[in-house]
């Protein structure tokens, strides 16, 4: 164990912030942070955006579904996939880079470099006694966030990341077994093993709510996770997502 | 600063490995750092394959363009975007999660899921005193790579992580410009700006290559890029991952 490998077991999301700025040198730390992760091929095809102004974070905070914490903390972040910045390239060298840009592969490696990029950020963060958590909810309604934060054709917002102060720190999750995340040689083979290991995962994380709410709650991971997929949530992503040119072929 | 900062900025990509193998303890180590990255609405849509089978590791070295780093090394990752597991949860629930999965939204959500694993896996190896390196060239032959990993459907493998004890350490190369990274309220309007801040890259980099090639090499980034962008490179990716009946709708 070191420093580095308990600030990454310490992780939780954090949903509560202080109304207090970080500072430049902070916010600077963080970015170069990020961008010291690893990219495909050197191509860094992700751009962040800090917003700062008070208004864009409150409408940014409803339409991630009225998440306080997105308009109340040190700073906002928003991580974004961006192939405009190859677009340019393409045409300053005078080459045809279209066919690429539009493929599902850039589309994959332009979301893993910002989510290297973004973890990063977030261990940063971490790092320096702050807490962080990851906004999945600015996926709502991209063609709005797209306009307020004036990201070109072939930038996607991906996220955001809410980085502060935290007044109320919650307690860890369990993840799944180690045994089901991690297999060895081949993906497990044996369906009783396989579903044996999600049934102990439940009854792992019912005695976890047990506990934490004394007794009122006791759902199971497995019976969560299929109510949240019978919802059929951002079913426009696909178009959007074409519609800035990227995932076509 | 702090050694986790400290850890972060020091990354480089290493490509020259001992053949000593991680211990149990390492291995364990670096995955359970890997869960404990968020993850989207606790979805934990990825999983990780540990490759020990010396004719496999051979050959998926060849797959990924002959690297030999993917054979000889101290342990080889491969991080799977995974929803495969939600596929049997809607079955055991009686839930029809069918739609969800096979959603544009959930195919990026299980991407960022993983590379936000991969990437703690990542700087948690290299706390250790390993070096790493990210294999995006698994997905030269996805279709061979699944069959040697028996992944089921809705399981990609996305990219390998090679790690171990390094036997030559590579210089960092510079990051595109702070500025040029990031934004404040709104994404660069000004064309001219954005443009000179890759002009002023392109003199970094070329500086940067001269100085280590005593003069040989004076690559532009842009000029790499462009390059490595004409290439139609995994045109297949489109098709092969609705294959496996992700990203269609």
């Amino acid at each position: 164990m070191n420093e580095v490998i308990d600030t990454i077991l310490n992780h939780r999301s954090i949903r509560h912030f202080e109304d207090k700025p970080l500072t430049t040198e902070q916010i600077k730390t963080i970015v170069t942070c990020a961008q010291a992760a690893a990219t495909s091929s050197f191509i860094q095809a992700y751009s962040i955006i800090g917003v700062k102004d008070k208004e864009k974070k409150k409408r940014l905070a409803e339409l991630a579904g009225n998440q306080e914490y997105v308009a109340i903390n040190g700073h906002f972040f928003v991580f974004c996939a961006d192939l405009y910045r190859h677009t340019i390239i393409g045409e300053q060298e005078q080459k045809d880079v279209t066919l690429s840009l539009e493929s599902t592969e850039k589309f994959m490696v332009a979301l893993i470099d910002t989510a290297l990029a973004a973890q990063n950020a977030a261990i940063a963060a971490e790092s320096m006694g702050l807490g962080i958590c990851y906004i999945g909810g600015l996926r709502n309604h991209l063609d709005e966030v797209k306009t307020m934060l004036k990201t070109p054709e072939r930038v996607i917002p991906l996220f955001g990341l809410a980085v502060g102060y935290p007044t109320k720190i919650t307690e860890k999750k369990p993840r799944l077994p180690f045994e089901h995340i991690y297999h060895e040689d081949e993906y497990e083979q044996n369906q009783d093993v396989y579903r044996e290991q999600l049934h102990e995962y439940d009854r792992l994380i019912s005695s976890y709510y047990y506990k934490r709410t004394n007794g009122k709650r006791q759902d199971r991971w497995t019976e969560q996770i299929a109510n949240m997929l019978t919802k059929q949530n951002r079913m426009y992503m696909k178009e959007f997502v074409q519609k800035n040119k990227l995932n076509l072929k």
